[in-house]
Formats: structure tokens, sequence, C-alpha cells
């Protein structure tokens, strides 16, 4: 029910991503009487659909502790309690980022070994694309999170990105090892001593990001929250100043009518439509964050990427490696819940 | 002789500069050997410098820490000497940043009321340009910090920019009061409640750099570079992504060369030459820190930096509205090397 097109671009997504993945199963979290004349046009996802009625939803602009602590039966609340019961593989919501978040960090819990999740997310490279993490999770990191988030990032780029041994590279102001914050050099030393086998490269710097230098960028999620939000207001910037420079004459107005086709190439590499879908890495369960202005299209890229994740066994693959062993104990929230609500919650 | 490609681009951007101020004087420090010959062809430069003769000259790589021991008798070490003694009004450079960091602190000292210096420099953004700052000289800053960052920050803006009252955000996660880091919501409660006449907008975010919501942003030096990074680096992935769309056909080739008028409009929007000069500000002096790898127009721009911060008492202004006074004590720094060479120096 979350989102600012939702419930109907949802389902249309979940349309589209049947397509894709035919093999899924969906439990629709939300209103019956909203949802059941939607899905009455669209048959196939009704056959492989089944809805929790409830009418309590999470607004755009709770307060997450609030949301915590009255949304026990929104339509958030008992999707992603739906992974933790085993009964859904994954939970993917376009709602509420925060209550998202914390919601998910006290019903899933974190991962054996793993204090802080982080947020990760897909960039456009001149190579390809890239991962980064976190984008706001959590505003510090310290080193030892910002090791585990490398772990957890060439985990999410061997299952996102099919890559074998992707690179890891630590977010700095400079590529000289005495350069940069304290924890992000201790966090270089981790990663160079480590025993666990990942390709790590060493820092990059914020011109890297989208040069590709590395498959997996790794940075506290102030810095990274700033890095993606820069990005995406450059492109607009960059955006604006080509439309108003081809609209500015009749002659480059026709230059750009026949570079039409050139300029879609461009408009599709950019399109974040296709990256969609920020995964919270570290949690005891796949949940999966669309945008909020998500439509179809990009609602169904947000549940491919649960998808790969839930095949991909992620979350086996991130404890093996911190713990050495796959145990995933099951966790006891509740006891958790006064924590949460007295600050945990960023 | 600090650049890539110095002495000749510095000396034929010091040319045009002079048509551009036609009142401003060089001194050269550098070697007479070198220069003499590059003077010889441009007769009014020769007319308005003189040349100050050192062999010493602190390299590309040079550690910072270093140069400062070794680099007393060097053309960067004897320029910013020379703005301590009276007999300069500015210093420009496009040498060594770390290393001209380093000496300036230790030769200008910082200005009263002033515990770190910071590195301020323009973004294009959607309503002209606006002023970043930190973009590196710290890559830690305190609420306090953060609050005089602020305070330069505006005083540049109205020197380099010719505004009246400059709006001033402070780089966050999110424009919400309860977000972001502790030392960002500190120096958010001191200039919301400071009564130095600043214009304080608030909090902002990554893409609200370029959308120019703003026309100072405040953050700390890793941040900052960070952002600043991102922002070139995003920049040249959809230059290369328009490049290669365009030679992809026949007919996006022509569309391309009909749009070529337009194309060089969002070329020169996008132009960093326009933007170079970065202030080291907070030092009691000027010092203007140049790209290394500027040409004559880039280099140009930078001493034009340093006219207007010097034209507009820049120090007077920030000491007066840090201090409530405009008393420039003469720095005793040779007390202070030690501390520098220890570790002060970034």
């Amino acid at each position: 029910m979350g989102g600012d097109h939702a419930p109907a671009s949802v389902l249309r997504g979940a349309e589209m991503a049947l397509i894709r993945h035919p093999g899924i199963r969906f439990i629709l979290y939300g209103n019956r009487y909203i949802l059941e004349p939607l899905l009455q046009d669209i048959p196939q996802l009704k056959a492989a659909s089944r809805i929790e009625h409830t009418e309590v939803v999470i607004a755009g602009d709770d307060k997450p502790s609030l949301a915590v602590r009255r949304g026990r039966q929104s339509s958030m609340w008992l999707a992603i309690e739906s992974v933790k019961d085993g009964k859904a593989c994954a939970i993917v919501s376009a709602g509420n980022t925060g209550a998202l978040m914390a919601m998910s960090k006290l019903i899933l819990r974190t991962l054996p070994g793993i204090s802080r999740p982080a947020i990760a997310a897909l960039f456009p490279t001149l190579r390809g694309e890239s991962v980064m993490l976190d984008l706001g999770a959590n505003v510090e990191a310290s080193p030892q999170d910002l090791y585990r988030f490398a772990i957890m990032g060439s985990a999410f780029a061997r299952a996102v990105l099919g890559l074998n041994r992707p690179s890891i590279g630590l977010l700095n102001v400079g590529s000289e090892e005495l350069k940069g914050r304290d924890e992000v050099k201790e966090a270089n030393q981790l990663l160079k001593n480590t025993n666990v086998d990942i390709n790590y490269h060493g820092f990059v710097e914020g011109n890297d990001i989208a040069a590709g230098v590395v498959d997996v960028v790794v940075t506290d999620g102030f810095t990274g929250n700033v890095a993606l939000k820069t990005a995406e207001g450059t492109a607009r910037l960059i955006r604006t100043y080509l439309k108003d420079a081809f609209n500015a004459s009749p002659i480059s107005k026709t230059g750009a009518f026949l570079a039409t086709g050139a300029m879609k190439v461009v408009k599709d590499k950019l399109d974040d439509r296709k990256r969609n879908g920020a995964m919270f890495l570290g949690l005891n369960g796949i949940a999966v964050k669309s945008h909020g202005g998500a439509d179809a299209f990009s609602f169904c890229h947000a549940i491919s990427v649960a998808v790969e994740l839930v095949t991909h066994h992620i979350n086996s693959r991130i404890t093996e490696e911190i713990t050495g062993t796959d145990t995933q104990p099951m966790p006891n929230y509740s006891a958790e819940l006064a924590q949460v609500i007295e600050g945990e919650v960023d």
C-alpha cells in the first residue's frame, strides 16, 4: 500500500515481474476492497497471488518510532513478519523508508556478526553498473562496520550483478594510505589483512564511482547518501542544460530531433528505474525498498532484485563469510523493542 | 612554478588577468632563467611584474610535511611569505595542494577565532553558481567549525558572487531536524540561534547542490570532497554517454553536428575552468589554489578570484563577523612549526 502510485503501480509491477519470473507467487498485504477490484483486470497476477487483508497503512510521513509502536496491524508490519515466519522469501515495499528500516530491524533482526544493516543499491558507471553502500541506514560507521559492509556488498554484487569476484573500493578523499578519516584508514587495514576471500582494491575517490573503477563502493550512510543525491542532482542539471540549449534555436532543435535516438540511448542508460530496488543488507531476511515514486516498470525491477537475492541465498553467503558458518538463529525480536523505540532507529 | 603546464600557462594566465584587471602587479617567484625568456614574448606582463629568483620547486607529489621542512627557499614558500610580509595582497598557485595548505597555515596562520581553515570553491547550479566548503582541508568538522565555515562561506559568496545576503545551507541526509549526524544537528542549532547577520536556510541534501537551492553549501571536508568529485565523475559519465550515442549512427552524427552550438553552450556552462580558483578560507592572508592542470584561461580565473577577494576585504569581513572586531594580529608562526610538522597537517 506504500508509495506515490500504490497500489496500482505495485500490482502492475508485480504483473510484469511475473512475466520475467513465472515461478514467483505473491502475498499482497493491504486493503482487499481496494486490491480485489484492481486484480480483476490482471487475471494472471490474481492467480499467482493471495491477499492478506488489513486496513492499516503506514503513511509516507509517519515517524519510524511511531510507526513501529502503532503500526502492528499495518500492511508493512505484516508483510515483514511474513518473511520472519517463513511464509514469504522476501518483502518488497515502496513505502516509508525509515519505517520500513525500523520495522525490518525489529522484526527480522540482524544476521549473526552484523550490528548495523546497510542500504545497498546500483549506480550507472562507464563500465556498466556498480553497487554502493551504505546509502543512508547509518549516519556513521565504525571501521568494523565498513569492513562488514564490504563483505555484504561483495555478496550483493555477486547476486545482483552476477560477478564472480567483484572488486571492492573504500570511499576516501585521496588514494594515499595516509589520507582520510581514521575509521576509513582502519577499515582499509582490516580489509587488506582479512582472510575472507574478497577482491579488495583499496581507496577510491568520488570521481571513481561513475568511472566504475570498482564493482562495490563502500562508505558510511551519510557520505553515501550525499554522493548518491549529488550524482542525481548533477544528472538533472545536465539534462536541464541540454534541454534548454536544444530549444534555443531552430537549428539546434532540428539537431536534437535527428539525435532523438541517441538521446534515448543516453536517457535509457541513466534511467534510475532500471536500478530500482535497494536492499537492507545485513538483516536476517530479505527486505527490498523500492523508490516511493516508482511506476510499474520500476517496481518490477525492485521485485527482480528480491528474486535475485533469494535465488543466490545472499544471507547464507554473508553469514558464511562473516562467521564461517551459515547458522541463522531465530530472532527474539520483542526483547529489542524498547531499545529500538528509545533511539536505535535513525 | 607549480602545476602541470607551469610556468608557461601561469604566465599566459597572468597576461590575460592583466587585461581584465589592469591595475594588478605580479611578483613571480621562480627560476629567472626559465621565466625571463618566456616574458620576452609578453611585454605587457613583463612591465607589470618582477621576478624573485629561486631554483627550489615543490613537486606535485612531495609530502606536505617534508615540503614544509625542506622547502623554505621554494617558490611556494617565498610567495606565501610575501603575503605575510605585506609585499603581496594574495598568492595564487597551481602547485601541490597539500603543501600549499600546510605552508599557508604555518606562515599565514588562521584568523582570530578560526581554528580550521576551509577550502571553498564554486559549483554550477540550475540558478547560476553556488559556493561549497569545505572541499577537503579537514576530514572532520565540529559543530563550531561548521558554524564558522557558514560565516566564511557567506563572506566568500558576497565577494565572489556579488550577492548581498547569500543563503546558507547545511549539507545533511534529510531536511527534518531529527535527521543526520550529531555535529550537523548541533551546527544547525548554532546557525539558527546566531546573532551574526547571515541568511541561514537550514538543511540541504546532495541533490540540492546542483539545484542551487542555496548560495552556500556548508559541510565537512570529507563529505565536500566526495560530493565535488562525485559531481565531476557524473558529468564525465554523461559526456561519454552522449559522445558514444552521437557517434553511433550517421543520423545522430548529423543531429550532433546541427546541435554543435547547443552542445557548446552546455559545455561552456559545465566548464570548470570558469570556476577555477579555490580559496583557503580562514587564513590570515589570501591564498588561492588553482587546479594543477589549469591552462592559461583557467589560471586567469584563479587570479580573478584573488582580485575579488582582495577588493572585497574578505578577511576583514570574516574577522568582523567572527569576533566583532576587525583587528588582525600579526602571527608568530615559527612557534607553531613543530606542531604542524607533528601532524596538524592533513
